[in-house]
């Protein structure tokens, strides 16, 4: 299964507790997040958000980055990982106007995104779902997930915070951050 | 507008003179060929196939490539430019479990992909769409739809011969090839 839809309503396993607007627009508050598959998302029912992503190819990752990041990380789903987070971002158009080698270049060589993610292995486990290439324009173009115990919360608004100040956030011009708690 | 779609059935601007399964299953014969937009896409009427994708941000091409391309290229529509060909491709698992930069190096350092299109610029225009991130899978990763004069109906050939000849080709196990004369 690769396309997975973010339903923010009030149904689903992670409750959540705070919504903010980072860069540009918000989303409206919900009070619960639900994941499941594209096909199985509930279209009917009433949400106050919904957001679709697939998970693809790495962009960007290199051999040796690639082998060390499957050594490293864990999936999804672990027993306590009881925070969650989701973060929809979209990127400017000047960002999608560089070409593979500029992006590579303020992504890693300038910005450091795969090495300051690793150092946040295993604790934070995350995945990653592309929107930009659907059929159907939707209001973001990558929507990220990450699970991650108590215990880490610190490191995690650290994890963010790196990232942010970093130069491929320039690029970045709406993202919103919705931590959640999973209450089944 | 990025979200086109291909639909092989009786209507549309260019007539369909030869459907030719290169590599992996055929598509089905059918009489015209129409591209419209994903969303002006005939949902109910009958074809024999239907195929949609997106243009997207360029995966591979350094920015000397890209100034060359931009300066050389020419768009679709030309009035000379009645022969018209769609070829819709699909790429292994292979293919899509190599790194960036390792699909990189097959794709141009081996294959020279991007110098071969160069040399059959402008005569040769392109569009190329992705289809393998939809959230609905479909049986191809990419669709390139190619225009140019009778004139260089042979160059055409050679063109796809050699990216044909080329290592990137290891990794396409499903590719067709539609001929068409525009005659709306």
């Amino acid at each position: 299964m690769r396309a997975f839809t973010f339903t923010g309503g009030d149904a689903g396993a992670w409750r959540i507790v705070s919504t903010t607007a980072i860069v540009g627009e918000t989303l409206q508050n919900a009070a619960r997040l639900s994941i499941t598959s594209a096909q199985d998302a509930a279209q009917g029912s009433s949400f106050q958000w919904q957001l679709s992503g697939i998970t693809s190819n790495d962009r960007y990752v290199m051999r040796p980055e690639k082998i060390e990041l499957v050594a490293k990380q864990q999936g999804l789903g672990r027993p306590e990982a009881s925070l969650g987070c989701f973060i929809p971002i979209r990127k400017t158009p000047e960002w999608w106007a560089l070409t593979q080698d500029e992006r590579r270049a303020v992504f890693e060589e300038q910005s450091r995104h795969i090495a300051i993610g690793m150092r946040y292995l295993p604790e934070i486990a995350r995945r990653l779902h592309h929107c930009r290439d659907l059929l159907e324009p939707g209001p973001f173009d990558f929507l990220t997930w990450f699970e991650y115990a108590p215990d880490h919360e610190i490191a995690f608004g650290q994890l963010l915070a790196e990232l942010r100040a970093s130069p491929e956030w320039r690029f970045v011009d709406r993202e919103v951050e919705i931590r959640t708690i999973r209450e089944p």
